[in-house]
């Protein structure tokens, strides 16, 4: 629901501007752009009245202590400590690269690599990582267990992020269910701009690989996770 | 923080296109409208964040079970039950009178008073009760004592939109710091508009006095709450 009103978000004129999500012509476009502001809204909202209300989505029963830490996680992975300030610094990468262009010192050394890996760490980053997080908190993880997870969604998610940037470049439109090529029209800081495509597929699948060991410690129960990272390495949309 | 990030959002060019708030620019025209956004969604995302770390912002400790309710309840008067809905309702509003202009029959009796007052419940009615009501349950209401507040905080939130509307007919713009008559630019359905402005007044007047009244039960105790329902009638901004 958190991720639906941040793509809908996302699509916005006044932020990526995109005409069409999955094939399909993006809110805005449908209907009006107040309705796709005011859905986004009310998607964030809802997400935390469901939270609120175990009986909705949990099978199991969890003791209020754990549904307000869980809350309180995710509300912190949404907003300026995550998602949002990871928008925020996508927002501003643009002009960075700008700045970059004209003088190399007015940006005070600014490392596009870096800010690239910060910007998603933050913008899809923290949101994987809490998924993850949440789902193992629920299931009763003790620490060490979580400690390991938390490795495998910090990889998986930045693996995903390179995938995208990848995917941009070069997948199938009609698969994709949008036009590729728009990071370079709109200018997007992307993985394969900054260390180039084979070396962002290579880093992608040591990315995949070290989050599929960082969860061996579980044995078979690691599978369903391990088959997602291998899925986000093979996807085509 | 949630009534914050709605103005932000309300003031959005999609939205009311406002380009003053008290007296000074709207967040879109002094940054711009991506940072009016997120800045909407943070503070929205945020509130959630303080109300699951009850060590912020309550003075006394509450049970885990009512935090979590407090939280519902929010969510609840924020999303499509209550604020979202009476924003489609606001927006939705110019498109209905354009239409019974033109034929009464197509837009099936539709009574402008009824849906006026139905946009303002949910608009601003259920945040404002909402408020009223969390406090009460914090400082441990009981269930009449609840009832009483409620039939106060209805009334005022209703008194607050109808003087709004007429603070925007005869208002100081230097004290109120934004234009007057930016509703009648906007086709906007007001109460002046639609039963008049000394009847608006009037029917504003009655609406406080039975606020005061309906919490008159808890004697000196409701004066603070009494004050402000009193200071809704005066407010000149």
């Amino acid at each position: 629901m958190i991720h639906t009103y941040s793509l809908i978000h996302d699509d916005l004129p006044a932020m990526d501007d995109d005409d069409l999500r999955r094939g399909r012509p993006t809110l805005h476009k449908k209907f009006s752009e107040s309705t796709a502001i005011l859905a986004g809204d009310a998607l964030l909202t809802h997400a935390f009245y469901i939270l609120s209300n175990p009986e909705i989505i949990f099978s199991k029963d969890l003791s209020n202590n754990i549904l307000l830490s869980i809350i309180a996680k995710i509300a912190d992975a949404a907003g300026t400590n995550g998602m949002i300030e990871g928008q925020m610094l996508d927002m501003q990468a643009e002009h960075l690269l700008q700045l970059k262009n004209k003088s190399k010192q007015s940006t005070g050394g600014f490392d596009p690599l870096d800010y690239l890996k910060k910007m998603h760490t933050f913008k899809t980053g923290k949101m994987i990582k809490v998924s993850v997080e949440v789902g193992a908190i629920a299931a009763g993880a003790n620490h060490e267990e979580l400690d390991y997870l938390r490795v495998y969604a910090e990889k998986i998610g930045m693996a995903f992020q390179i995938i995208d940037d990848i995917l941009d470049v070069e997948g199938d439109p009609l698969v994709m269910g949008k036009p590729v090529g728009s990071d370079a029209v709109n200018k997007k800081m992307t993985f394969p701009d900054i260390i180039g495509l084979e070396e962002s597929k290579k880093y992608a699948k040591e990315l995949v690989s070290y989050a599929i060991e960082s969860i061996n410690i579980f044995g078979d129960k690691a599978l369903p996770l391990q088959n997602i990272a291998n899925y986000i390495i093979k996807r085509k949309y």
